[in-house]
């Protein structure tokens, strides 16, 4: 398999295991200095460096897992990613960027499915003891409006 | 051309042939011996057997396509096939697991689109007289109030 | 690179620089006698020559880009391509077909996002000084009632 097939498989994994609210299979994606961060396009774009969401390593995201699972009193749905465009960069021996589009669909609990976040992920992903993970993940929101962001990860 | 891009292939000329309303060359799609399922992902993942439509061969689905035919009293309309995340893993000699996530968007006679389905792929391909074909179809629809449908396949 | 991945990536191009606003660089992916056509797809499919933009060489495109820069009066708003379905055919030694769907959502400045534009792409690009260019563009769109079309291309 070519390198791009296979980041390409690592995003739809990602996207697999939210969907199907595997969260801590999920964080296995992830390096232990990984960050993730999710950001208003508008803030981006000017460059300001207030985040939504701001994890600086992979600690931090379990916190939020945790926490996810403990106080599970957001409204339950599910959750689709739709990834598109999907762009992959070397830039190091063993290190890539990876940018693509989303679309995350949501549907509630009685059926109905909405759009519920729509943005790209400009990512860097790493091959370490022969596995590729996530060593940076940056979500570009369109829809800063979006209401109940703080649940399930984008 | 990789297996992994012939099946794509495939993937993306049954949703061509459903979107321009060539049911019959969908058809030629699909295995005699072909499971066409669509399933609501409520009870999908609950291990309810409850189906939308269930067809165990191909001669129900092509009953199926006789009768939107004969019966065309259905809300005309235009469907747009979304097909994201496509990922393949073979399963046998000449046999592939492959799954995908989807969206429709419907447009109705008056030019208004809008999000019609979502949900995912879970499909079993396999080559016979050196086509490749889906043996297994199954469709895991998100929104399960979908109003409409029993009309065109999703 | 395959040419199917090399094509892909000329597509994700074109929305990428779409969404970041950056149409100078956009125009950069059209061959100089390249066609741009926006058709509804009611027309298009009873093969009438009736569309929302043509512009039937790079010079005409070009104009309506310092148009849209000159009469930035339009609703000032985010694009979000996702470009799926993505399908790769060679046409003639170093020219090729490529067909695709696409939904384009949009953002107000009040940060909340619709489906703007539902459709599918049917383009020709070429090889010209070793660089893969667009030499037909055509647009054929689903939703025909799409308000604010004639801003920001599709």
């Amino acid at each position: 398999m070519s390198m791009r097939d296979a980041i390409t498989d690592l995003l739809f994994d990602y996207a697999a295991l939210i969907d199907a609210g595997d969260f801590e299979a999920w964080l296995d994606l992830f390096t232990e200095d990984a960050s993730y961060r999710a950001v208003p396009r508008e803030n981006f774009d000017r460059g300001l460096p207030v985040a939504l969401i701001y994890c600086t390593n992979k600690n931090m995201l379990r916190d939020r897992i945790v926490s996810l699972r403990e106080a599970n009193e957001y409204n339950f749905h599910y959750d689709r990613h739709l990834i598109t465009n999907v762009r992959v960069r070397a830039l190091a021996e063993a290190e890539w960027q990876v940018d693509a589009n989303y679309a995350v669909m949501q549907t509630d609990m009685e059926g109905n499915s909405r759009l519920f976040s729509v943005g790209r992920y400009q990512d860097r992903v790493r091959v370490e003891e022969e596995r590729l993970l996530f060593c940076e993940k940056l979500v570009v929101i369109d829809n800063f409006s979006v209401p109940t962001l703080l649940a399930t990860p984008l």
